[in-house]
């Protein structure tokens, strides 16, 4: 009997690789001689370039870069089992995660380390590359990216603008003579689930910049600044950003790669399912476990226990999924290949206690799941 | 598909019949077809009476009886589906549910009541009886259950002796030239798990004295009377109380039983599982459903889940266990006939609200559990 386990990490307490591998020891206890096939998975946020990594026994490489704030960041990229494709979590030289909340200003955060890391992997030889944007902590249209490949971004004096956002509004030329020429030479694959614009109100500052740390004075600053930068760029290249879906994902980073870069966007979940090689891992199995620590409604609208669901229902595979937490209207995911859905939780527990006890708690509700779809194959 | 529904009531939240009707709730969402059987279980204590009337479809009569401390108490008994079987649970005349915690007091409390009860059903024509014993807040060897029966307890004066543990001090003569005849001609089954001889240090007052209220005072003067009281009958009957097994239960009621009734002492979960029918209703059933509030290794020791587990364990029926809250040890349950357990907690949260969740915690857990089992026998 065959047994794939495929969950999310469980935010605040066990990554997707330790969630796994807990669900792993609580199957073994029910299922002695199950075949377990483990499948870490993401959203194409924080996480992905773990996830990836360990799906494809690959490895990672350590790049100190400068953070938001242009402070010293050890940054990591991976390299899948492919030996040729390259995973650069945005996050984590330009994420949220990397400041302290008090020092969030989408004004002054720059995505300049994020460049750094594509410069190194295109170093190591890198031309396949994925790019999970999740989490970022700027706003500046992927202009500090694009200045640490070499795109010059410059003011009426002819000098390079600052970083952040705030300082787009200085920029009067883009000269791309001295962008990395192996940019054009390489394959940029954009993991990300936003299909929003670049400006307006539905765009990167309006709708991600608070989250970010911008007042409302700040979104609206920004908001101006991006649009003008996207007017430089269709002057520059005929590309018009300011409405092109995507162009506002990750502070306008989207933006930049539609521009320069030979980009496709993809939805994060279906290339992490992809590259995972999880369709092939499911062929065969007798169910799926997945899981992560908050299920509802929401979950329907393209989280990663709904990606593995959806393709584990194309195979007549009944999947369970574990949550720290099940929320309102969970019935919605039944017809997307959610077979059942179990929380971990085994008493009345406060939160932390809970996170605390995580990687026990779902051991267990592994085991008791497997247990009981067992007793039923005993009797058949 | 038959599926069985055989939980415990779920203290402070759920009596055994809500309990499995939020079960029922659960399988039908899962699997509409399924024929439900419900069985609501009990352990001989609380809930005993509701479980054997409804499972027998019996009725119920009600009486005003005087309290553990003679105030005016309503109470009822149940008759069973047979028409015939009278069950009495002696809490609802005599228990601890029915007093103030600061007016416990077992040097007062009577079991008056208690007897008013086997009246009244002796009048209406009963001479089988079911005696759940648990929960009495009573430690006077039933004396005032005798008493209550036309037994005269008298005084060195030839006066009835109050209620109450420490009156029996004044205990000089049992005259049971009145006792009610009809006791005679009548079965007594008494339902209880309790092992203890009457007195000593593992006797009825030093055991469940202080958990009554019993200072450690009180505890002494309790055993002493008891040893008294136990003297007399001995001298009046021939029959040695002090150390035979049983008799210590409910405060000492069940020496009185041994003593003076034709009766028989059984563990409550089994005499509920023989009276509820279950074992027949178990026959040709896919699974069962049973629990309780909490379920750790203490559970394996004749608590409820465990009767229904052993009884489905001999048809080779899978049992799953419903828990508020899963404590340590529960691998000692999966030989006796346990399948798996789960918590019904979603998330995490606190014992009031998990307690007044709890119909609806249980209805969701019973859907996913089914839904998990079906999922395997839609495949095969």
């Amino acid at each position: 009997m065959k047994i794939v386990i495929a969950p999310d990490s469980f935010k605040g307490s066990l990554s997707a690789l330790k969630a796994a591998e807990a669900i792993e020891r609580g199957v073994k206890k029910a299922a002695p001689d199950a075949q377990t096939v483990l499948v870490p998975v993401a959203d194409g946020g924080e996480g992905t370039l773990d996830s990836l990594v360990s799906a494809t026994n690959g490895r990672k490489v350590q790049v100190k870069v400068k953070g938001p704030l242009l402070e010293p960041v050890q940054a990591e990229y991976g390299v899948l089992g492919d030996g040729e494709t390259c995973v650069i979590e945005m996050a984590r030289a330009s994420g949220l995660n990397l400041i302290e909340p008090s020092r969030l200003n989408p004004m002054i955060t720059t995505t300049y380390g994020t460049g750094e890391l594509i410069t190194k992997a295109l170093d190591d030889g890198c031309r396949k590359f994925i790019l999970a944007i999740g989490g970022s902590a700027t706003n500046d249209g992927g202009a500090g990216m694009l200045q640490a490949l070499g795109m010059k971004l410059l003011d009426g004096e002819g000098q390079s603008i600052q970083g952040g956002g705030g300082a787009l509004r200085e920029l009067a030329k883009i000269d791309a003579s001295d962008f990395d020429a192996r940019i054009a030479n390489s394959e940029f694959l954009i993991a990300s689930d936003v299909q929003n614009p670049l400006i307006g109100k539905e765009g990167a500052s309006y709708v991600f910049g608070p989250q970010k740390g911008a007042t409302a004075e700040m979104v609206d600053h920004l908001d101006r600044n991006l649009k003008h930068f996207a007017d430089l760029v269709e002057e520059q290249t005929g590309i018009r950003l300011h409405e092109m879906a995507g162009a506002g994902a990750a502070g306008g980073i989207g933006g930049a790669f539609q521009a320069f870069f030979p980009s496709k966007m993809r939805r994060g979940i279906d290339m992490v399912i992809e590259y995972t090689g999880l369709k092939e891992k499911l062929i065969g199995a007798e169910f799926v476990f997945t899981g992560e620590g908050q299920i509802d409604y929401q979950t329907a609208s393209g989280k990663t226990p709904m990606g593995v669901a959806q393709a584990a229902k194309r195979e007549g595979i009944p999947v369970f999924a574990l949550a720290g937490s099940i929320g309102q209207g969970i019935d919605a995911l039944y017809e997307h290949g959610i077979t059942s859905v179990h929380s971990i939780i085994n008493g009345p527990m406060q939160l932390d206690m809970a996170m605390k006890l995580g990687a026990e708690l779902l051991e267990q509700t592994a085991e008791q799941v497997t247990r009981t779809y067992v007793s039923c194959k005993i009797e058949s």
